[in-house]
């Protein structure tokens, strides 16, 4: 078998990767290691910065989204018995989509199927091989029997705990990490959201976010202690915590109902550096993990494959090699951006356990300047709709 | 003895206070236990806000300042071998004033003598009585005897070890405290500064401060050990120290030369709260101290002296208690703002010894945000000028 660029990874990252490149005239396979099913299962964010929006237009696939997304201009924030809003929109002159991964993961598939582009699902034991020679290929059990993918370029979009970044000789790369002391608790309920914007709340209690899929469907999170486990929470004690750490004009309309998916995660920031080694690329969370407070994980996928994407269009158009040899340097430059707002956002609004009385005072300080403070607001909202690529 | 507004401390926050209230016709005391000559020999912070400089103004003590003092309209931040200027007029349409304190503090006392006004040197055993009762008085011993001084109110301007804030019961105060694991040396020497700016340098060796006075006398500055003694550096480690952190390009205008002034402060965060016990009131350091990174300790203790000065106006002239019964509030809400800053451009800019890999990397994606982004740098500099009173 053989492809112009194989990618390792058939999530959202991978996926785009692909259509943007099919739409080049670009030969791609994509390798998947669970079924499509699994894959659409999964829960996961769902608030897409503006240049992840378009990104979806110029791969033409955004004519659902467009139907079904709900424009957010702006989101609010709550600590103690205060509310303020961050207005994007009269901020930024921008707004984020919110429409679930899932979704955007089905619209691409659906692309892709009518396409009759190849996607492999299901595939065991992904190697890459030679990925410094000229011609790396790919190795993976699939139909019962050992495959061999050649290709001219292999990118890994398999996710923190795939095989392509493991590829990367350990001397020759370097890893940053910071682990945060709490998980979110998270559950999707078929309830009507307790507000139209998304709710970030720092309470006495912890943080907690009031998150939305649809007019229909309700996500709600709240910080839990690491060790806990999702049966540890019944739903009635998870809306009771919620309740204690919502401010008060919410909790009266908030509307419960049973859970149809309770799950913990852990918070972490991760960054790998260098995100090229030969002829393997890293995208997405191959190479960094955000915590989820800056809603920043899928859009910082997306601007690994905004610049990857130039760089092969540029390599198969102009034989112009520029683009790959700067992907590296310029992904990672915005993937610092992306992980210091999501440190940020995170430290601003979870309760430590190491928190002094006067670590505390600052994150009310600065909620309090922030609350106050259009320039500070400013500043947040052109994170949170997304730094220019 | 008798006065209406006992002010304990005579250094800047004391006697512009005094100064104030005297230009509305109210009678003050000002106690210092220091000589004067032993207050104006301190060296101290010298970059004041604008409303710093209006309160001098409308003191009727501003005109050596207009003469002498340096309109700064920007500052510049080096990191790594990058540098760039905040630019402070064009961000938000102020500046700060190069000014140094001692030279606020000589013109406040050449105020307050061509006045006639009272103040007594080398008072010891200053101490408040009935504070929370209809007549509060202080004693001291000045002159060699104990004097009694009766007024309607106590204001401590008595800095972080004076006599005032102890008096307050323990158990309806709380203190809010961070110590920095570092310090500064400082070096005053009669060289021309480096850079007709201040210059703020995050290297990998340590904070650095090029700061300055006037055109002959330059203020430098380095992180280092608390637990160093100034008299373990000499002069030329001094220097050579410093060039080592500071950008190439500002080491070859370095104009080096012998130190007049040297000495290692720690740094700390502090906040009391309240900031009121029934007649007492407290100004400036006596209730709250700022590292000296983002020159907000002078600064700070100015409007606690704004919020009191109308406030007594009001108490005097228009018998309204209002503002003297929102004092406290008032000031600290400005205070946990400035204490914010402070933190946060600590933090920014030094390196601590328990950062992480991370913690530094988090650390320079702020520096290099900071020097792409103008709402970041806007945030900066509205702070650095001077949040609104």
């Amino acid at each position: 078998m053989r492809t112009q660029v194989a990618i390792v990874g058939g999530g959202p990252a991978g996926l785009l990767l692909a259509q943007l490149l099919h739409r080049q005239g670009i030969d791609t396979v994509v390798l998947e290691r669970h079924s499509r099913a699994h894959v659409l299962e999964r829960v996961r964010a769902g608030v897409l910065e503006t240049g992840f929006v378009e990104m979806m237009r110029e791969a033409g696939v955004a004519e659902r989204m467009e139907a079904e997304g709900i424009a957010h201009h702006g989101a609010r924030i709550a600590y103690g018995d205060e509310v303020f809003r961050v207005d994007f929109a009269a901020l930024t002159g921008q707004q984020v989509m919110i429409y679930g991964q899932s979704e955007v993961t089905r619209d691409l598939y659906e692309a892709r199927d009518a396409a009759g582009l190849e996607t492999l699902h299901e595939c065991a034991g992904v190697r890459p091989h030679d990925i410094d020679g000229a011609q790396p290929f790919i190795t993976f059990l699939h139909g019962g029997k050992m495959n061999r993918l050649d290709c001219d370029f292999i990118i890994g979009c398999d996710g923190f705990h795939g095989p392509c970044r493991e590829a990367i000789p350990q001397e020759a790369m370097r890893g940053y990490e910071k682990t945060y002391p709490f998980g979110w608790l998270g559950v999707l309920s078929e309830t009507p959201p307790v507000d139209d914007e998304l709710v970030y709340c720092n309470s006495e209690r912890g943080f907690a976010l009031c998150s939305m899929r649809n007019e229909g469907l309700s996500r709600y999170y709240i910080q839990c202690p690491l060790a806990d486990s999702p049966d540890d929470w019944s739903d009635d004690m998870f809306w009771e915590e919620l309740e204690r750490r919502l401010p008060q004009e919410m909790c009266a309309r908030l509307v419960t109902g049973p859970s149809i998916w309770k799950s913990i995660a852990p918070l972490r920031s991760y960054v790998c550096e260098p995100m090229r080694w030969g002829k393997m690329f890293l995208c997405g969370d191959a190479a960094h993990i955000v915590p989820p407070t800056g809603a920043k994980g899928l859009n910082t996928a997306a601007s690994d494959v905004h610049y990857l994407s130039q760089a092969l269009m540029r390599h198969y158009r102009e034989s112009d090699e520029r683009g790959l040899e700067e992907y590296s340097g310029r992904a990672l430059a915005r993937i610092w951006k992306n992980a210091r707002f999501g440190w940020w956002m995170t430290n601003l609004l979870h309760r430590f356990p190491e928190q002094s009385a006067f670590d505390l005072r600052m994150q009310q300080a600065e909620l309090a300047y922030l609350h106050e403070n259009e320039t500070a607001q400013r500043a947040l909202a052109q994170n949170y709709v997304g730094l220019p690529y």
